[in-house]
């Protein structure tokens, strides 16, 4: 375990929203969620100050109380940290949020537009909201983090995320010294994807992420095309036997390490009441096999076209007829933006579709419950004897590291080569290529008639990987690349002050 | 000017098909098409044979006829040649051709797919069409072509386009000693829409290219990405010091020169009668400015789109009301593949739309002209203001390089940067962003208001090049390549075969 560092981490949202409650108190509504998670365990052996936008009304109001300081907090893992919450302006913030990071940003790093159709708006609104929000938005966090090492000036700020690209470089303006990390938890797309994006914003974002020491992916397949990518939009160079890039008289080492869940977390939750509730309703109800598949509503997620391949499954094999169902356990995401909008619609035409078509009198092909209900989830994943994830791009899939740990039936896990997941449990899983509903149907039928033996011997081996690289594994080896990033640079520093050193 | 030389073009479509006129005699319809015409152009300075696809019945019962050899005929540039007609098998064709080429290959090159829905087929039934449709139309024009080396041993054999990736290895398989060259006549996409794909498909299209000696590409753009992709993809080495790939122990050149048209065919066609009185019409009902598109209705073409940024050019400058109309002169095209014809649809419902939206009495903003008429688009050529080229991707756009010669109003090319033609005359037009109808808008403002002095300037300057730049030049050129790659092959021969030199 490394030693205990001060760390000020930035990432958009953060651990705890507070709202009000009966007679006005204030109460902390703590989110789950794979990020708040993994990055709330630095907590627990480091002293943390954790830097992100007050969601709520009660959030602003404590950020206005504090007068710009940190609170103490502490997080449902029972660590102490420090919160400071930022009250943005609310325009800004929703050009940052609502024009910038989701609609455009997400949607260019998976892939997700149909170029003869999308993006469809004028450019030069895009680049008012960058101007006017994403901008600003970052000057905020860049602004904080740089009062926060002023008290801590050994301490690393580790931004996280496609929310933040830009306020490394305006924390490096300040503060030439400090020790920076980025960890991008979306994927890295190839750079046919950036160039569907104005040039200015391209190259300010390589140009933001390249100010710091250490830029972590969760797959060597995401950093290589970040490589490839900042070699052609920000003229990059490659450090010659090193994975780092030479940028405006710098180096950034290029860290890919998956990030990872707390399997005691998990364990405990999997015995939560709710959990038991849900999940004894399934076993009451359940057909001889089920396939689940436990995802957000969103495009990335493939959804519909798992639908479609299901449905070619159950075309092909009618001997599976009224004993198995694909329980779907859908979390609606980000309704506002007409695209979701449009995808969860589809996403219910083609459930009813195809259940119309095969039903029974006692038989629903697809079980679609579409709530965010984490105990249904975690139910779900105990039951399941194959669990689809056959994302079109995904940067990492959680889901994939936690069902597996849950999962008491030798469950087998049906992978997409699209998800950063697959790097590591490929060899434990049936691979799919997402765009192919044959394949997909195919392995459905493979997972289901697939021996014991080999279900017990792939789940196992995800057990085992997800318990040896768990989240002490993520944050420490990133802290050790960081380590051996400024080690190095202490090292060119000393040549680099030398005149007759020229580049 | 090359020396006359023996080539063997192979193509899918020939220039010429052949139908039961009146009294059940035969007639030949002869093909315009850039493609044609360049290629028909070789056969004025070189003996040329050309093997094609059997398109009518009366082309079979040729092909029937002339028991597998080639006929005597002249083409409309009065060059004698010989053509050999291929009678495929009608359902290999058909997968060749319905399944693989068009919906599967210009899709893939032209990024036309929207990932979360398409494709949506069963990769197994692209592979099925692959396996039984593509690749034996593939091996009965390598046959044919293996057939007519045998009586020309030092003929050059001429590959076009993406309907024949496979057919060059076949025939290296037979004449190690080939010259062959291929030229691609679409895009080259980024490695990351050749993941699409089929790994098989994308192995065998790189293997299948890779045996030509030469490969040709209009623009620097595409080649790049094919050296990208068959690094990828292939295995294939770059050879230190030349443009060329090293694969399979043998080298491949690779070529980089855009196809051209033939400016006194257009001159000779501005002044056809038919074109003459579409041109009267146009004078008697244009408003002052003219906007003009031509184009087949290809999803590639971005058509809905450009309604869109003239919409918002309308938005924003009334004072162009009732002053200027876009005429689109659009050729229905593949109407029998679904997209094609939801396309046409969206075209027409967009139109609609922004003419009951603007129109005034004596006023229609968009004049669409949906239908093949050449004459039309000739004369359309000759009245534009601005001609608005704004594709999502196109190899090259012989649109761009064809108008200006027969504009008589000095007109601006507006063009998009995902054209093949924007390498060579993006310094003479208004260069726009496909994706961005906000700068295409301000395209069309700038077009029509920009000084008589910079229209006048730039449209002599694309005249200069395309004059300079012609169909000679394309094809001197390519034979020149092959010719220097040819030597070098005989100087590595050399070498190759002293066991001593390892590689």
């Amino acid at each position: 375990m490394s030693k205990r560092r001060e760390i000020i981490i930035v990432s958009n949202r953060g651990p705890v929203t507070f709202q009000r409650g009966p007679e006005q108190a204030r109460e902390a509504k703590r989110g789950g969620g794979g990020l708040v998670t993994a990055l709330g365990s630095l907590a627990l052996h480091h002293d943390v100050t954790w830097i992100a936008s007050a969601m709520s009304d009660v959030d602003r109001e404590i950020a206005e109380e504090s007068g710009g300081r940190a609170v103490e907090d502490r997080l449902e893992n029972g660590a102490d940290y420090r919160l400071r919450l930022l009250a943005h302006e609310r325009s800004a913030y929703d050009k940052y949020y609502n024009v910038v990071a989701n609609p455009t940003l997400w949607f260019a790093q998976h892939s997700l537009w149909d170029l003869i159709r999308e993006p469809d708006y004028e450019r030069s609104k895009l680049l008012e909201a960058w101007r006017d929000g994403y901008a600003p938005i970052n000057a905020a966090f860049a602004e904080a983090a740089i009062e926060e090492l002023s008290r801590r000036p050994e301490a690393i700020v580790f931004f996280n995320d496609y929310h933040l690209y830009l306020a490394p470089r305006m924390v490096r303006a300040q503060a030439p010294e400090a020790a920076l990390l980025h960890f991008v938890h979306i994927p890295w797309p190839p750079l046919s994807c950036w160039h569907v994006l104005p040039g200015e914003i391209s190259a300010a974002i390589h140009d933001g992420l390249l100010a710091n020491d250490v830029i972590g992916f969760h797959t060597t397949r995401w950093r290589g095309n970040f490589i490839h990518s900042a070699e052609s939009i920000a003229n990059a160079e490659r450090v010659p036997g090193k994975i780092a890039l030479s940028y405006a008289g710098a180096t950034t080492c290029l860290s890919a390490r998956a990030i990872s869940i707390d399997p005691r977390e998990l364990e405990k939750l999997a015995e939560d009441p709710r959990v038991q509730e849900h999940e004894r309703h399934i076993v009451e109800t359940r057909p001889e096999f089920l396939v689940v598949r436990v995802d957000r509503t969103d495009p990335s997620k493939n959804i519909v076209r798992g639908f479609r391949a299901y449905e070619l499954f159950l075309e092909r094999h009618h001997d599976f007829h009224k004993r198995v169902s694909m329980l779907s356990c859908l979390d609606p995401s980000r309704l506002d933006i007409p695209e979701y909008e449009d995808y969860l619609e589809a996403i219910q035409l083609e459930a009813l579709r195809i259940n119309e078509r095969f039903q029974q009198p006692g038989w629903i092909p697809i079980d679609l419950q579409i709530e965010d209900d984490v105990y249904q989830s975690i139910a779900a994943y105990k039951q399941y004897d194959a669990l689809f994830v056959n994302a079109v791009s995904d940067g990492l899939n959680l889901v994939a590291k936690e069902a597996p740990l849950a999962n008491e039936r030798d469950g087998v896990l049906i992978l997409s080569e699209n998800t950063g997941a697959h790097e590591e449990l490929g060899t434990f899983s049936l691979t799919i290529d997402p765009f192919d509903i044959g394949s997909q149907a195919d392995a459905i039928y493979e997972a289901l008639t697939l021996p014991a033996g080999v279900r017990q011997h792939w789940i196992e081996g995800i057990r085992a990987w997800v318990r040896e690289h768990d989240l002490p594994w993520w944050i420490d080896g990133l802290l050790h690349d960081l380590g051996g990033c400024l080690a190095s640079r202490a090292r060119l520093g000393d040549t680099a002050t030398k005149p007759e050193d020229g580049v």
